[in-house]
Parts: C-alpha cells; sequence; structure tokens
C-alpha cells in the first residue's frame, strides 16, 4: 500500500472500471477520484456495486490533491489530458494517460486526425507507448526514470490497436508479412466502447439485437493502429458494434510476403506460441479461436492465428475486455511497470466462464 | 390462395420462419408442414407463437402429402435435400431448396466441400441459383417452364453468401474491382444461424456477452460467394458469432482496379444507388451503414458501401436477417418469382424499429 | 383505404409502432405523422427499418393536416393528449389515445396520481376504455356513435394495466376471488417500456444484463389496474426492468374466496379457456405459462393460470408486447371496432417464434 | 495455502464458479477437480477463461483424491450428495455441499418434493444450514468442532431461497409481519441458473428476449423458502426467467402484522440497516432498489424494502448472483466460516459496474 494512485474522470467507464481495480490492488492505494459533474458525490450512489466497498466520493478536478499520488491515471477525452499531463509531470507526478492524446507519435499526425494542435510535443517527445507486450523496454526505460524520481508519461494504447495489434504483431514482427501488401481489419467491440454518454447509439432499444458497422474509413484508431504495426497507411479499418457489454474482437487479414515460401500451420503456431510464450497476460489459443467472454472483466488477452493457404494470407484474431486489455487493465499494467512491480499485480482476475 | 405450399423440416428455425411467411401469404396455402422427430406434434406446442395462428400438426415425411403441392420447400440439412429434391420434382411439383445441395454447379466442389458425392447432377445443371437480385434472369427462365407445368428446382443462396453478394455484386459488376485481387469478407452472424440443436454453441450462457470467430478459412460458404462473385478462390471468408437471434452483417473489402482511376465517393453512390434502384427488396443505404435491426424478421436486405482512397479499397456492408433474406424470406422470393408472383408478395412485413 | 389515419407523436417508440401496423393496414390510409422535435424529417432517416417502404416525413403538430384524418392517434405524453384531444373531436375527428389522460374515470383520481388537474372531463365521462376483450360493449357503443358521424374519443389501456388484467380478469368475473383479499401483482416489461429518451436508464451498458424493481408502491398504472379489477385499492404493484426490447409479463397472485369451495385445477382452466373462446387475439395456454417471446411484434397476449392449492390463491400469468398488445397493437384494435372494421384487421401479424 | 480444497462435479456452473474463487483464494489450494464426463481433460480446454491461469484437470470422482482434502465441495445434481457425503465425512473430510440433499431439516419432507428418500439422515441432523447471515450460530458450532479435528457438514442454501430469505428475514425477525398471512414471492433468475446442459430451455434463441413464469406451485425451492423464514407453507413462490447470464432478484410481499401500529418507512429502513449493519457482503440499499448487475460475480448481495401503507404490506426485494450468494459464493463463504477463516476471505471481488 506504498504507492498513492489517483483517478482523473472518474466516473466515466474507462474511469469507474480503474476504480475497481485499483480499490483491490495490493500495491496501489486509491486516495482520490475526480469528475467534475459529479463532485461530492460518493461513487457507490453512482456505482451501487460499490456499495459497502469504498466510501470515495468523486472531487473536483481542480480542488484534487492530485499532486500528492505517485501515480495519476487520467481517464478523459482527448484534449483534456493535454490541458492536465503537464502540470502534473511538472509536479513530479507520474502519469498514466487512457486518452488519445499521446498516442501517435507524430504531432502533425495527431492534428490531422483529431482536428485539434498537440500542445505538449516535449512531453510527447519522452512519452512510452502503453502496450507491454509490444513495448515493454520504452516501459521499463521509464522503469528507470520513475525510480529515480523522475515523474514519467505512458500513453496508454487504445482499446481497438490493442486487440488488433496483439493479433498481428507476432507475424508481422516474424517478417512472414508482405511488406507492401494492405492489412484488413474488422473488429467488433461491445457497446461500453461506446462510452457511458446516453445517446440514441448506446440506448438499449437501439443496441441490442443488432449489428452495424461504424465510421468506415474514417476512425481515429487508425492510425494509431498503422504505427504500431509500421504500415504506414496500407490498412483499412473497419469497427463494429455489437449488443454486449464488454468485449472486442479483432479480425485481422494479413497478406503473407510472396518472395517467401508459405509457412505451414505448425509453424505459425510456433511464431504465436514463442511470441506470448512469457507473458503473464496474453495468451495463444492453438488450433482455436479466441472468445471475448474468456477474457471479460479482466486485463488478458487472447489470440488465434490461421494460415489460409488459398488465399496466401494469415487470418489472426484477438479478443480482449475493451475496458480492461482496452482501457483501464492495461493501464494498471503499464502502471505497474513503471513503478517496478510485477506487470500483473492487482491484474490477477479470472473472467467468469459464463 | 390457388398454390398448395409444403415444407420439410418445417420444425427447425428456417423451416418455422417459412412457416410464419407462408401462414400470412396472399397467394399460397401451406397444406402440409413436415418433421420425422415431431410427426404429430402440432406446430402451435412447440413454437407457442402460433397458438391461435394455426392447428397444422407436422407430418412424418414418408406421410405428407407432398405431390399435392404446387411448391415443396425444403429446409433440411445438405443431402437431405438431395435424397428427396428428385422424387418430388419427378411427380411434378416444383422445389425451392433452402440446403447446400443445389448452390454448387460444380458437382465436384461439391463433393470436395461437403465430403459427400453429389447424387443428382442432372437436376443441379437445370435449376436456378435462388438470389433473385443476382440471378434474376434464370429464376424467370424457371417461371416460364413452371407456367407451361414443368416442375422446376431452385437452390437457394446461404445466408452469408447473400449479404456477401448483395453488398460486393454492385461494385464487382460495374468493374471497379480489381480482377487479381484477393477479396476479404468478415461477417458476423445471430444465433439462430447457428440452427435449433441445443448445443454449447448454442447455450445462452455461452453465446451471451460474447463475440467470437469460426472456421477461419473452412466455412463451406467459401465456394459459394467465390461463386456468385466469380472470385475464383480469390477470396478470404471469416464467419463470426454475435449475440443476438437474427441478423447478419457482411463488411467486404475488396481492392480497386489498379489499372482504373480511382471512383469518387459519389460515383460509388451513383452504382450502388442504380443497382437497387428498382429493388423491392434491398436497399442502398446512401452516407450511412445498414443495421441489421433494420431488416430483422424481414426478406428485406441494406447495403451501404465506401471509397476507401488511402487503401484504394471499396468497403462494403450488407444486412440481412439469417432466417429472411437468408433462407426462408429469399425462398418465398423464389417461389414467388418462378409461380409468377409479384416477388414481393407476402414479404410485406417492416422490421420492427425497435 | 377508405379510412385516413394520423400519429401525433409518431417518432417516440409507440408512435413508430403505431406506424409500422398503419402502413400495413388494410382499411387505414396513414397521411399524417407527427414529432415537433423531428419536423420535416423523413421517417426512413431515423428509423431506417422504413427506407423503401414509405416516403412520409414528420410534420409539426400544428402545421399537420389532422382535421382530414378519420382517426387520429395520439402517442403522446401525459396532459399532451388533453391538451390536443378536445380540439380535434370538436372538429369531428375521432380520437385513440395511448396516453394516461382518459385512463382513470375519476377525475380526481388523475388529479392525485398524476399531479395535474384533468382539464376535459366532459370529454372523460363520454370516452370509452380501450381494453376490448374486457370492455367491448363501451367500444362498440362509440362504433354506433362513430358510424353515426359523432367524432369519439378511447382512453387505451396501459401496458401494465393490460397484461396484468388480462390475466386476473377470468378469475375475478368469474367470482372466484375473494372481495377482500390483496391482489400481488409483479410484472416486468422489457426496455422500450422506458421509452425512447437515452437516459443512464435505457443506457444498454446499464439496463443489459440486469434486473431490478422500481416505483414500488407509486407507479401510476397502480390505480389503472385497480379500476380495471374493481379492487378498491387492494392491491400491490411492484413493476420490474429485464434487459429485453419488447415483452412484458405480469403474475398476478389473487386470494380465492373463502366463502367458496376450492375450484379444481380443470375448473379454472374451463373459466380461461371459455373467457377467452371467442378472441381473436387473446389464448389461454393451458398446463403452460406463456412467454412474452410469442407475442412480441404483436397485438396478441396469451395467459396462464394455475390453482395454488397449498395457499388457496390462483397464480395468473399475461403475456404481452408492451408496445402491442400493451400500446399501439391494442390502439389500431381500439380504432377498428370503433370504426365498425374487423377488430383484428391489420393485426395478423405472427410473432417470430426464435 | 494451508488448507486443501477439492471441487466434485467442477465441470457444471457452480463448480466451474467454485474453481474460479478457490483458484485465488488466499487461504485455500484448490487441488483436486471432478467430473465423470470430462475426466482428463484440463479446466482450461473447456472454459478457455482459465488458460494461462492453471493447468488443472477434471479427475474421474472414484480416481480423485479426495481424502486429501481439508474441505471438499459438492457441485452435484440432489441424491449425489447423498452418495458421496457421507463417505468423506467418515475419511474425515469437511464437505460443503450445494446440492438440495441437506437443505431440508426434515428428511419427510425431502422425500415429498424430491421423490426419494434421505438415505444419510443421521449426517443431516448434525449439518448446518449454510446462509450465514441467518444461521451464523450454526456454522460458528461447526467451526469449533471442525477445529477439534471433526469432519463437519453445511448443506448450502438455494439460489431462490437466499435471495428471497436476505430480503425477508429483516421483517419477520422484528416480528412486523403477520404470524398468518401468506407471502408472495416472485422471483427472475438469469439463464446460468437453468445449469449447463443444453436443452431447449437454455437455448440462446429460446431464452433470448423472452420472459416467462415456470414451475408455478411446484418448485422445489419452496419448502426451503417455508422453512428458512417459518412460514409453515404460507408461501406462494413464482419463479421466473430472464434473459441474462447472472443475476436473481427475488421480490417478497408480505402483510404486516394487523395487530401491531403500521411501521413508517424510517422504522423499516432502521430495522434492515441495523440488521445488515455488520454484515461484510449483504448490504441494505435505503431509499432505492438493488439491482443484479451491482453483484454479477460476487458474492455480495443487495437488499430493499418499501412500507406499502395503503394494502399494509411491506415489498422487499433480493438480489444475488445466483452462482455467487446463490452458489459458489455462499459455499466459499461457508468454508470460510467452518475453517475459522474470515468469512469473505477470497470473496473481495467488485462487481462490473458496467
Amino acid at each position: 500500500m506504498g504507492l498513492k494512485a489517483g483517478v482523473v474522470g472518474a466516473a466515466g467507464f474507462a474511469g469507474i472500471e480503474l476504480v475497481r481495480l485499483l480499490l483491490r490492488h495490493p500495491d496501489f492505494e486509491l486516495t482520490v477520484v475526480t469528475s467534475d459533474a459529479w463532485a461530492g458525490t460518493p461513487i457507490s450512489r453512482m456505482y451501487p456495486a460499490f456499495t459497502g466497498v469504498t466510501d470515495l466520493a468523486f472531487s473536483a478536478n481542480a480542488q484534487a490533491p492530485l499532486a500528492e499520488c505517485d501515480v495519476v491515471f487520467l481517464a478523459v477525452p482527448h484534449t483534456a489530458a493535454l490541458a492536465v499531463a503537464p502540470g502534473l509531470i511538472e509536479q513530479g507526478v507520474s502519469v498514466v494517460d487512457l486518452s488519445a492524446d499521446f498516442r501517435l507519435a507524430d504531432p502533425e499526425e495527431y492534428q490531422a486526425w483529431y482536428k485539434t494542435p498537440h500542445t505538449a510535443t516535449d512531453l510527447l517527445a519522452k512519452r512510452a507507448f502503453g502496450l507491454p507486450e509490444l513495448f515493454r523496454k520504452d516501459l521499463e526505460d521509464l522503469a528507470a526514470k520513475h525510480a529515480a524520481g523522475e515523474a514519467v508519461l505512458v500513453g496508454c494504447a487504445g482499446c481497438y490497436p490493442t486487440a488488433t495489434s496483439l493479433a498481428a504483431a507476432p507475424a508481422i514482427r516474424a517478417g512472414l508479412i508482405d511488406p507492401k501488401g494492405v492489412v484488413v481489419v474488422d473488429a467488433v467491440s461491445g457497446v461500453t466502447g461506446a462510452g457511458k454518454k446516453a445517446t440514441e447509439r448506446t440506448h438499449f432499444c437501439f443496441a441490442n439485437e443488432n449489428v452495424e458497422a461504424y465510421g468506415v474509413g474514417t476512425h481515429r484508431h487508425t492510425p494509431e493502429i498503422s504505427q504500431i504495426l509500421g504500415l504506414d497507411g496500407r490498412l483499412v479499418f473497419t469497427p463494429h458494434l455489437a449488443p454486449l457489454n464488454r468485449g472486442l474482437l479483432s479480425t485481422v487479414t494479413m497478406p503473407l510476403d510472396p518472395a517467401k515460401p508459405l509457412p505451414t500451420q505448425e509453424e505459425l503456431d510456433k511464431v504465436y506460441a514463442d511470441f506470448y510464450a512469457d507473458s503473464a497476460l496474453v495468451q495463444f489459443i492453438q488450433g482455436g479461436q479466441p472468445q471475448t467472454s474468456s477474457v471479460a472483466g479482466t486485463d488478458r488477452a487472447q489470440v488465434g492465428a490461421v494460415v489460409h493457404t488459398a488465399a496466401r494470407m494469415v487470418v489472426a484474431t484477438g479478443a480482449i475486455d475493451n475496458l480492461g486489455k482496452g482501457a483501464a487493465g492495461q493501464a494498471v499494467q503499464c502502471a505497474n511497470i513503471i513503478c517496478g512491480l510485477d506487470e500483473a499485480a492487482g491484474l490477477d482476475l479470472i473472467a467468469c466462464a459464463i
């Protein structure tokens, strides 16, 4: 209980999931939760699951004693993190940002996709990208700085990029994929991905018993996926909404490199199994396909991969909980690493099998 | 009420949907429904939605007076239609088959994918493929024969092939798509697509709150999609299961022909709008994406299409009810056409908007 | 197509269900749909299920040519019907009101429960209560007046009162129930019952995977149920919300009259079977329990009843679609009756069995 | 990790939930999981949520080293526990039984409801009833015996009895309820309550978008509820099924004692708040109604209570996870108590708020 943690924007879906994880974390003590809209309200009044669990109430952002925290998580919309992160870092507080503000390495790309200038490019240059299985070294570098008393910043990966990249990276990094080919990503998210705001889109009666694509060709996770996987724009990403609360499945179809012999399924299995052999939280499901229900409520991810011989493609699938490994779980995992803890500390939850 | 209709395999999901449609059809009279497993049981005992609607009971197949029907619908597993269709045709009864037995034009391809020889290749050669919006002429040819007293056979398209082809065909037939490129199809189906059999796969607690891919690279609808769209195997088809009863969305990513100028979105819109301008049951949703809930319970389909400029692709989506336009509705539409009726007769249902 | 119909408040859930029913009605022509909030918007833009079905657009209430209609349906919140109905009646337009404004016969009770005075008590005195199976005579009296050119008013029963009363009335009217005993009603509604407004209550992620009671002891349908069944306040009514779109099940526990011999189950079956023997739309499920899925999307109701010997009670259950027999379907049924049509005209829909 | 635990019947829904809880328990080590049907299969093959979490595989019951355990949990159908429990007790292993075999204190009542004789009446006489909040003293008596080296037996309460009794007991034990009045219980369960067997009842497409009552007047939890609350048969219990995985809400309508003054809501609130003031896992929701989603995946329960002045009744509601506090969670809680541990050890999970 040595480390104090705060959550800015704790009333939203990613924020409250952070609260759920941090209240049971063996090493962090959750001391501050903020929400301007709900300042003064006990968490348990808004989310009755916390009745009898915590007496914490939301504070207004301006009044919250965030400077006393060792780590502050930002569960806020993009641009809001740009406004808050620099001040916290200046006060010596390390920041784990769940927004989109520190994901894209190139501030011009940020401006192009988010239609607003990046106002903290110096911080951006020093941040690590929060997807430990693919960028562990960068996070460990931050851990060294944090241990030396420096406040550091993590820009956590988004939900679609996380599931997609965990599915695709082993094949790409193994050099199996055509460096000139286009990767097609069709991903399906549960409705928590659309956020807490009550809209027609999130109304039960419109979301229930429905599947639809949205943001075709325009979703802001596109450049982030491209950046992680080094696709340089050779990417078609189509997100979909399906009627479940939590869960995100990304199906990634990648052309095999025509200059190389077609791998066998056994060879592909080995590539994936080896890639995740030492991973605490990501599992390769050999000979099967991952299910989102197997990881719901957790920071775990499961991945499958199939050689499509006829079309010379790899079809890889990645399942996560969009609020878990896709948001709050991953943020806690990143915080664990930069604080020198076991990366899975407090993340030992097992999905309800049914 | 001049035409007598029968349904073989009426207790299954596609079968009972046929019953629901035919009981309200202005021109067909449903006189026979068969089910060996449920012979003697009133429909309403098994499906209480029919209480007060019909007193019809299931007959055993062998005892059912199918020869008295003008049209018999086969809602049976593959190979069962091979066993039944020839006898019916011989007796002068036209057959609309919902199974896979008469979909693939090439009997060797049938044998390769279904692991059993095709035993009615002569009938296969004369059948029409049941997807009216794309093969209307073939169905109209059958209508002429049927009118002349000849018993004819329709092999109805499967659910995934229907949604996929309705989404893809306008762009392909307009010559926009690279004739050498690979088409990627990711499709999501509701659980009725898995059939009535109670299995772990269809158990509420396993299907609910879950999304998963299945049959990656091996689903039997693959050659059918390839046949309809003339892809000659340049196809990666990945089906998924999502937690809803009815609804199927197919997302089709197709490479634009590099030899031609990139079409504008307006040009693509025009291609799609024109293609379905006269269609009674298929609508192009310009500037948006179709939702499965908009067509659930109906024979309607809705289609969207977007030019992905950066990747030089078209992303097209097609939404159907897998039991409607993907099975029973389409079968009735085909029956309407071969019987010389309005193609939409009895298919004027409107989806519950919510 | 002789009769012109209009719907005021057509953009809401009950309103759009009326649109769905009236567009396919053999005798009514839907000519006007109003919504101040969506004036000018085509129905199909808001509810894509209507794409290719109708070109009708919403009109502002003040501009809508409602006076040209033979019947106008009011799908508006309470007090809004009080404001609109008198003017329509004065213009000679018969009105079928789905709001609560003309349900309670006693204006003082209206004021007590709805906290606003009843401003059309003269109309209230002449209205019929719209629940045909229990108050057919009153509706037929209106039919005679309507035929004679008089504009008439129906105040349609609410959703919970409809399901509850259809379940309870046969036993009560047969004199089986203790005239001094308290009736306990626990009812479960789908989320469409909470209306179209996007709120935390109707957010998918809060409604999904949840069951809860609400409005315990305070729900405004309490006096209406008491009025229909003549309970004079001897009623405990507890509504619940469950995660489905459409469907309402009411479970009614009624003490048997201690002054009379305990009926056998066979005797109770006969009471219920006889009561609904001639009913086109309500069915008694002997030896079983009704399911909401059997009536979803329709104006049908199904009812079950069991003698609880040990506790000397009758447990009766009633299943409806809250938007069908609980709102729009019932309104059309009432309109059919007052217009001298078959009561089931346009209401021949069959629930999707699965 | 001092205590070894085994689960008999671990492949079923209650069994696998025990596995989920015990794998993370700070004091129990799960060493044996049995399933005759799945002997030899790794847990993670059947329930992929356990991939990377445990390598345990199911053993056949006869081969399993259950005698080495300190506590064995029986997650088996009724009569199976009768067959297994005596032998385990004889071998010195304490048993926590989740089946119905040791719930009813009166073996004749067991025979009457379960249609089979009770073959372990001596054990039955010594067992404690597993519902800690209401029968803590009995469990603590077993703890003393267990500490002294005696093998003891707990017969855990069923899911409906748990939710119902937690809601009703405070008012009944406070003497507020008419000792001659009939209590009406309407309860709604998620589909996990129907078990893992794939049947038409548990098929996604039949359970989804449906609510129904079942077992009216005949459900076997009736005598158990009566026993816990001392109702002596003055009980009408009607269970219902709703489309969610986990969650059970019981709504209990109880007549207030006419010989006593009507309590105010404040007085009732105090009765309930005091009753659960020291409870680690059960919370009274003052001024509101409990939601099942607030306790899903946990051993927690939430309770609400309202004075219905007009009808002189109390309407109390209790929300649990039928697999948590209604089965596996409660069993672990009982095991904690008889082993002298904190009753909430390993049960600190917080429901996913969304």
